[in-house]
């Protein structure tokens, strides 16, 4: 299990290597929401997304010898970005696993920080059998996408940022996926300022989080439907104690709501996130957490911003 | 004539209302120039543009008894948002002459802002007629949007702040349209670091500076095409003499150079800035800029993220 000293450590270990990404306001915003909100832009990190952070974390404490070998993961998304870039930093050969269906500029994206791409199925059986083919043949380190603490604790440097540059939050929340940013989000809010309360945002579409919370165990995500494509994954073994731990509470987001709140951040904040991103805007808009009171000034984690500019959900 | 003096004590006027916006850097950006590159983040100022500045700048100026009496524009851009707001903080009275064909959300803003808004028929001389006939109806302080003083001074607080952020640049671009924002970036520049080049980027279907230059006297814009809506007006008689003295040159941008490099700062970097912004990006990019020595570190103002998002340039 990670603790806030690795949150600390990992701080350190990445000054060198990551942004330390802007805090925006946005006074429009503040009006909606009927609060102060501090914006993290980690979407303004490296490779547009927080995950830069757990990725290097792991990357720089790889033993020489297991770096020889080469890392592999598999992802379409941020984590494949963020390892490949990490790894080129590293001067390590990168392995990344997609499904033949990703799209194609993230696909340029990874390739274009000098990973090898591979392709798969487009499941979750082949994407995990065609890594473990990789491990095999090449003694390749996996580095997983959220299930492990030092990805933990470099996601946790966000939060250990925001902290520092934003005095007297009442609240902080941030996007639950697999959950290693929340649990980083935790423990390092935990460590700093444990009087803040600290709430995750799902959508309504991929809401295991919130129904493991109901059902006070761990439930998995079995048929997520929503845009905000970086949440669609399950909590893991790691994660899941740490929210349940920690968290106030998980604020779910109906679709319309996210876009809607996507658009306003877009529109009038400048803000260019991507749909996962949006949903702790969308929930701290909706009507249950407006009713709640006594949480003037809040932080709120922007996890990432890459989105396809083919197809956007506006209207 | 805005001199250093009048810039100093515009940032100290309006340190209390402006946002301090961030620095933004990207690797990707940097190889792609050859250079490294520090973008001074105005899309995130209030309003979504360094405009802000000026207005706000202008507004705290004004005596009590004209602020009694109102303020008034002509403007379908950021200059209207602008002065809207800066009036609603100083509870003045702003009445905006807008062509009655304007983008609907521009005008939303403006009111939401708290802003009188009049149609007007869209050309200049209904739109001058109409704002000298609110002046006379109503006593209203007409403030314009570049060629003044007290507008220079305030645009150029955003150069005197990256100075501040980015140490030992060698050269800054903004773009130019009417060169308010160019004429008081020139004057902090000269002020604060005498050795910094000076480079302004305008697009070639708007070229009247670049024009300017080569004829060795100001030349007016009549007939401007470009995307970069907010580059399509003329230099004003203060601006171009503050331009010919203080800038190195004037780098023009093809339509389809601008539209690439604002989809390159969209995709890479996750800076929403609008046409006009991406247009010292796009010179930058070009062979012209890139031949040329000994420049390793630029400023770019990035001057606003006003854009229709039902509208964009994207295919």
């Amino acid at each position: 299990m990670p603790n806030f000293d690795d949150i600390l450590a990992a701080a350190e270990r990445l000054a060198p290597w990551v942004h330390r990404t802007p805090i925006a306001t946005c006074s429009t915003l503040d009006r909606l929401a009927g609060r102060q909100l501090f914006f993290k832009c980690e979407h303004l990190q490296k490779i547009g997304a927080f995950k830069f952070r757990g990725a290097m974390n792991a990357m720089l404490q790889l033993p020489e010898e297991a770096a020889a070998r080469g890392v592999v993961t598999h992802s379409s998304g941020n984590h494949a970005q963020a390892l490949a870039l990490a790894a080129r930093l590293r001067g390590v050969q990168a392995t990344i696993v997609m499904p033949a269906n990703s799209a194609a500029v993230k696909r340029r994206a990874v390739i274009d920080y000098g990973a090898r791409v591979v392709d798969c199925a487009p499941n979750l059986a082949a994407r995990e059998s065609t890594t473990a083919q990789i491990q095999a043949e090449t003694g390749a380190t996996l580095i997983p996408p959220y299930d492990h603490p030092q990805i933990i604790a470099g996601q946790g440097t966000a939060a250990l940022e925001l902290l520092e540059q934003v005095p007297d939050l009442d609240a902080v929340i941030a996007p639950v996926g697999g959950g290693g940013l929340m649990a980083g989000t935790c423990l390092a809010v935990r460590g700093r300022a444990p009087q803040v309360k600290l709430f995750g945002a799902e959508p309504l579409g991929a809401n295991d989080a919130a129904r493991s919370f109901a059902a006070g165990k761990f439930v998995p995500q079995t048929d997520p439907h929503t845009i905000a494509d970086g949440l669609r994954t399950s909590l893991g073994e790691l994660t899941w104690p740490i929210l349940r731990d920690h968290l106030e509470e998980v604020i779910t987001a109906g679709e319309e709501e996210i876009i809607a709140a996507m658009r306003l951040a877009w529109e009038r904040a400048k803000l260019l996130i991507e749909p996962s991103s949006a949903v702790p805007l969308a929930a701290l808009l909706g009507e249950v957490f407006r009713q709640k009171p006594g949480l003037r000034r809040i932080g709120i984690i922007l996890s990432g911003g890459n989105v396809d500019l083919a197809a956007l959900p506006f209207k």
